[in-house]
């Protein structure tokens, strides 16, 4: 049989080429900027071909989020377990600050969250492909400290990671407070008062 | 002497109009369609007046969300003080989650913080005209509870706050989950762990 281009691997090509160009793109000139228009002639495609995988702007740049962390193996997603649940979680809490105070994280990350604050149905994907799996590694951890004796059993996990990322979430998204490590320690040392072990209940 | 207009009074007769027109046209059409055009139209003025006063519409918003509440008498910022902690901030959250809840509310709160969150000259104003003088009201009560000996006494009362509202705020920013009482009695509770009295320093 004669050589033929396989029409799979030639839309696998693309739409990698439209992820990476609307990576680029956002970094090189910020979310407001970024156009469909800019995405196809970067990627070398026809717009139709973007508008057949994608219904918005939003949705390929939350695609292109996703492809990233795809990219890394999925173990990628679970917290430390040491068995000490304050020293797991201020490793993690300063390294979510770091990477909220980075300057190079900025522009595309403020960019999609613009996006999903706006578009419900962009943010029920975000939630269903994002938030959903990344917030299940992250209970999972705190499953293991409630075995541990070192949350409370009956805690509320939907709002005890609302509690450990929401402040810093909003002060990176308002731009009212410092983000530092102590910043991160000190929203770690509240979480674990407030979701601590009940005193009398409490096996240690 | 002849009756002349009153210049300063005319200026504030267009300031009102302007500031009138863009509440209303944020309402009927939403922040992403409002335009500097479209609030000159409606107020009856050259869009050059507005521009005299305001560099961008997200300015324009946010001064006719500032004139609504400075209608109101100095107090309204002031938080309950019956003397119960958790009972006055209970009913200060129910009566936050239900504002988020109701869809009157929410297009333009949702209009202006994407507006501050994409915009940091804009964040600084709102941090200065609004957020900074509702904040120092908050941790007022704040104070007082913690002269009452129910919230400890070193508590950073800006972690304090953050802990308070920031997971109502991300939770209607991203539409994560249900904004209901016991929502807001949950996020009390947790609050009044992590910033209550040390137990070994409380004189109850």
């Amino acid at each position: 049989m004669a050589k033929q281009p396989d029409p799979a691997r030639r839309s696998q090509r693309s739409r990698q080429a439209i992820l990476t160009a609307a990576r680029e793109l956002i970094t090189e000139m910020g979310y407001a900027k970024l156009s469909i228009e800019a995405i196809a002639a970067r990627a070398g495609v026809g717009k139709q071909t973007i508008y057949r995988w994608w219904p918005s702007k939003g949705a390929v740049v939350l695609d292109a989020f996703l492809a990233l962390s795809e990219a890394g193996p999925e173990q990628d997603m679970a917290l430390p377990d040491t068995g000490d649940l304050e020293a797991d979680l201020k490793v993690v809490m300063r390294a979510t600050v770091a990477e909220f105070a980075d300057p190079a994280f900025e522009a595309p990350i403020r960019a999609l969250n613009t996006e999903i604050i706006n578009d419900p149905a962009l943010a029920a994907q975000y939630q269903e492909k994002l938030a959903g799996p990344v917030d299940e590694a992250k209970k999972e951890r705190l499953r293991s400290a409630q075995r541990a004796g070192q949350l409370a059993a009956g805690a509320d996990l939907d709002l005890a990671l609302e509690l450990l990322y929401a402040p810093l979430y909003q002060r990176w998204l308002l731009r009212s407070g410092p983000l530092t490590p102590q910043y991160a320690d000190a929203l770690v040392d509240a979480f674990l008062k407030a979701m601590g072990p009940d005193i009398d209940a409490s096996t240690h």
